[in-house]
């Protein structure tokens, strides 16, 4: 595959701006009550109307990013603004935390018992305060990141099933959002706090969940990073290594540190050599490191945002090493993602396919796929692309 | 098929005698730290040593129910007090709830947040006290039982996410099991408890949680019974649905109230004719009433229990009405079972297939799947074909 042969910018941006925007455009507004549908069928037909702060926050974040990055669409910041405005109105309870999730009309349905609905409201208001200068829009972001910072040790507070002390674990996925938050929100931090937590990030990812002989991501661990031989131990999940592995290349990038980008890099092809699917490609959901048989029933599936974030991580990883098993390995799964995903018949990409690669679930958007992973990874793709038009692509 | 001649009788005792119990006789036993294993590899071969509850509970049931209905093993009646003794030492808080699991040495891992380790827990004890005559066995029954009773309202006490209000839900597998244990309770309840309860559940099950319309069970409505549109009141879990008619046979028989055991019927049939995979065969896991897609990503999958509990089902169906759909749907639940499920190179059955049919997970036990389902479901479907022997069978 060559570069410009395939016209691969082309490809990318059609998809972003031709297909994936304008199907939410046109689908997920609520213009009764505020906020975005995200349960969108194949045809775009919404077919339920709760509204997860997740995907509330993160297409605030899409729109208003792309406003902020890509181009000063007014529609785009209008669309930001609309999930802004109910999310400011309804998302919160008295302490400030995020709740999961409310009803069409905004009322709580499901408490603030998952951090991650904070995590993605931070980014969406520093979005849309970098987009608007909206002062209040800069205050949400910031306080609910020190929030975040300050329910860090006990995320999921009253709601721990875990029995205090028996068998204490920590998971990828705080330290591995925080990366990626921290640089979201830098603009509007003082420096030494965002470089106190990056070099946390940084340093948590690397010395404590790197499995240093697989040289992949464990999911789980010990505070002190070593293995726990049980289910949560033991669990795999690549697509979320490898996403974590993108957040700490953006890091590494801005920090210059070479040792860390080759690192990261490896720990990318490692996952995909372990996670990929010989006999029918595509990436596995979720593995077990013992070989065991895994908890998750819907193990062997493939996901579209595992296969973004892999295409993502591969262009950076290329970009910023040259190396040229991150080509390869892109080029398979450029190839495995467009084949399968897209649906040219309604728009949108299919989130849920099974192991063989057929579609599983018919929908665009539910209750954890949204206006995120697809037009995210589009976008930092095309951007990947754009810069590596500069480099030598092997044709 | 005729029951004569396939000699179904000796292939279901066969497999229950000569194949599933001496699986767990031989490779479950804990001998160092007392209780089971439960999480055995397709060879038996032990790949996690955590103990559940519920299924740890559900073996002790297993085996002192078969010494008590079947056979007076005095194996069978020490392997279930190995089980009953860890329990007992290492099982409840406090309060006297059911931690939901422990480690291999017992040391509480998840808390009490799941009344399904209470109810698993009354049901073992009830078996052991029977067996051993054992009173301290009968008073953990009981006050487990009362227990139920008590935390019935708010059965996930403070570990309930839903914020209070905004959409309360009540589900069918509480007045679901409960029907079953107060039949296992039924000794050593004063009568005039026992016949409130088993009055309860039956209004409950059949005023509440059924469709009248498409006459199938609903897995959760709003208290008054009314359907809420919403992927927790859309969901259909077709094998909870029909082994609730069977505990609800069951009771009915006991009433000989035949209006019941009519209507249990239709509920059984048409859960078998929505979710029944014309495709592929075999009963799907979950469903969504308006047909849209379910969230449960593991939804088309066919799973060892459903067909299980809807083989007993059909059979005590069929001898309580005589209605030949039971028959012919047996016998097409019975091909599909016995070709799909059973591993005779290792012995005992397999748990989790792929929607074709072919094996997702090599497992024989894990954190859902012990020693229940299978001989349970064996051991009954031998109980209502020996009576079935007496009655005139579709030749």
């Amino acid at each position: 595959m060559n570069l410009q042969e395939k016209n691969l910018v082309q490809q990318y941006r059609n998809a972003l701006l031709d297909d994936v925007i304008p199907f939410w455009e046109q689908h997920s507004l609520d213009t009764t009550h505020g906020g975005y549908f995200t349960c969108l069928d194949r045809d775009g037909s919404v077919f339920d109307s709760d509204k997860f702060i997740w995907l509330q926050a993160r297409q605030v974040w899409m729109f208003s990013m792309l406003y902020n990055r890509l181009e000063k669409r007014s529609h785009w910041l209008d669309i930001a603004l609309h999930g802004a405005d109910f999310l400011r109105q309804h998302g919160r309870d008295e302490h400030g935390d995020w709740y999961f999730s409310l009803t069409r009309q905004g009322r709580p349905l499901v408490q603030p018992y998952n951090i991650f609905s904070d995590c993605f409201a931070a980014m969406a208001f520093s979005q849309v305060a970098l987009a608007s200068g909206d002062e209040t829009a800069r205050e949400i972001a910031q306080q609910t990141y020190l929030n975040i910072l300050r329910r860090k040790q006990n995320p999921k507070g009253r709601y721990n099933k875990a029995v205090p002390g028996t068998r204490p674990l920590i998971s990828l996925a705080l330290p591995m959002i925080l990366a990626n938050l921290s640089m979201e929100l830098e603009w509007m931090l003082e420096a030494s706090l965002f470089n106190q937590a990056i070099d946390t990030c940084l340093n948590e990812v690397f010395s404590l969940f790197l499995d240093q002989e697989r040289m992949v991501l464990r999911e789980q661990v010990a505070p002190d990073g070593s293995f726990v031989d049980s289910f949560e131990g033991r669990l795999l999940n690549p697509g979320h290594g490898i996403e974590a592995m993108w957040f700490i290349l953006d890091i590494a990038e801005r920090k210059n540190d070479q040792a860390v980008i080759q690192k990261a890099v490896d720990v990318i092809l490692h996952t995909l050599e372990m996670s990929w699917d010989p006999k029918y490609a595509g990436i596995f959901y979720f593995l077990d490191s013992g070989g065991h048989p895994p908890q998750q029933l819907e193990w062997d599936q493939k996901l579209w945002w595992v296969h973004m974030e892999t295409l993502v991580a591969l262009l950076k990883g290329y970009r910023l090493t040259g190396r040229p098993e991150c080509w390869e390995w892109f080029e398979r799964l450029h190839d495995y993602t467009w084949k399968h995903f897209p649906d040219p018949e309604y728009g949108e990409w299919y989130g849920y396919l099974n192991r063989t690669g057929e579609v599983l679930l018919p929908l665009k958007g539910g209750k954890w796929k949204g206006c995120f992973h697809v037009p995210r990874g589009l976008y930092l793709c095309l951007r990947e692309l754009e810069k590596l038009t500069a480099f030598p692509i092997p044709g």
